[in-house]
C-alpha cells in the first residue's frame, strides 16, 4: 500500500530515483537522533547532471529551477532510503541550503531555489515549509547548475 | 517586563524590526526539539537590502560590518518570534553561516563576519560565543553584500 | 594510555596540533545535545595558511586534497578538545561542509574535499562515513585554497 507522501508524488507525476550513491568515502545521509543530514546533491538524472553551467550566463531562470526541483528529487530518494522506505516518517523538511552556480552579477537566486521549495511543500504541506539559506557560487561539482542539501526531521 | 536580552539590546540601541516575511514557500526558521534553524538573513532594513555590491569593489570593510551587524539584528528578530516574544530563552548561539560577496582576490572575510559576532556577544555574554564558517560568494539574492544564517539552542 | 583513535592517528603518522584559537568573538566549537558545531577550519600549519590560491588556477589537484586533508586535521584537533582529550567519545562524524576556492570553470570539487573526507574514514572507520556538501567559492578568509566545517555526534 502506497504511502501519503508516495500517493501525492504519484499525483505530482514525480518518479524517485535509486539513490545516487557518492564515489566516495563520504555517505548519502546521516541520522543522528531524528535528524537525518543529507549529502548535498546535484541535478542527477538518469545517472547524469541535467543541467550544467551558471545562471546568468548560459542557464535560463526556468531551467536553473527545474535543476533546483531535480535536486530536491534526489534528496528525498535519500530521505526514503533513511526512512527504510517510508516517506510518511518525515515529520519536517528543517532546512534546505541551496547552492547556485552563477555569474557574479547574478540576483535572481531565490527565484533559482523556489524550485525546491515549491516541491516541498507540495509533497509535504505544512511539514514541507523549510528553513532555508540560498548563496551563488563560482561552480559547483561536475559542472552542475545548482546544489541543494538538507537537514529533515524524522519519527 | 523586558527580559534581560531586551534591557541589553536597549542599551545598545538596537530596535528589532518585524521579523521579515520570505516571499516563497519557505519560512524564517524551523525548531527541531531545542535547536532553532533560522534561514539566511539579508541585510534588509526598513524593507529594502541597506548594502548591495561587494566586497573588495565597491564595498569598504566598515559597511560590510554594518551588513553583517544588519543580518544578526535580522536573525534576533526570528529568534524571538520562534522563542514566543522571550529571547532570554536563547541558551546558546550554536553556530553563524556567513557568506560575503566580494571579488575574487578578496581575503578579508572574517573581518567583515564580525559585525555579527561581535554584537552576538555584545547581546548575549558568553551564551553568544559561536562556532562560525565564513566563506566568499561571488554574489547574492537580491545583490546583499552579507549574508548570515544560523543555529540557536533555545529552552 | 592511547585512545584507539589516538592510536590510529599514530599510525597514520598524524600529529594533531594544538587547536587553534579564532582571533574573534567566535568560538572553535559549541557542544549542543550530543552535537559539536565545529567552525571551518583553513589549512592552518604551524599557524600558517599551508595552502594558498585557488583550484583551476595556480593550486594543483593533489595540493588541495593535501589543504583539505589538513582541514580535517586541525577539525580533529577542535572535537578533540570538545570530548576532553578522549577522542573515542566520537560516536559519528555526522556532515563535513567543503569549500572550495577555485576558478569558475573548475568542475573536480569532490575529488579535492576526498583528501578530508579519505582521512575521516582512515580515523575512525565506518563512524567516520558522513554527509557532505562541496561547493566551489570565489575565495576564502586569508587566501586559504579549502576551508572544511562539521559536525559531530559525541557520547
Amino acid at each position: 500500500m502506497a504511502t501519503l507522501v508516495e500517493a501525492k508524488l504519484a499525483e505530482l507525476g514525480i518518479v524517485l530515483p535509486q539513490p545516487a550513491m557518492p564515489i566516495a568515502t563520504y555517505v548519502p545521509y546521516v541520522t543522528t537522533g531524528d535528524l537525518v543530514a543529507v549529502s548535498g546533491q546535484l541535478p542527477m538524472l538518469d545517472g547524469k547532471v541535467s543541467v550544467t553551467g551558471k545562471l546568468g550566463a548560459t542557464v535560463p531562470i526556468e531551467q536553473g529551477q527545474q535543476a533546483a526541483q531535480r535536486c530536491f528529487i534526489n534528496l528525498l530518494a535519500q530521505v526514503k532510503a533513511a526512512c527504510d522506505g517510508d516517506l510518511d516518517r518525515v515529520r519536517r523538511v528543517v532546512r534546505l541550503g541551496g547552492f547556485i552556480a552563477c555569474a557574479p552579477e547574478f540576483t535572481r537566486h531565490a527565484e533559482v531555489m523556489n524550485g525546491a521549495s515549491d516541491l516541498a511543500v507540495a509533497v509535504f504541506g505544512e511539514a514541507g515549509r523549510h528553513a532555508r539559506s540560498t548563496i551563488g557560487v563560482p561552480s559547483l561539482p561536475l559542472d552542475a547548475a545548482v546544489e541543494v542539501e538538507g537537514w529533515f526531521e524524522i519519527v
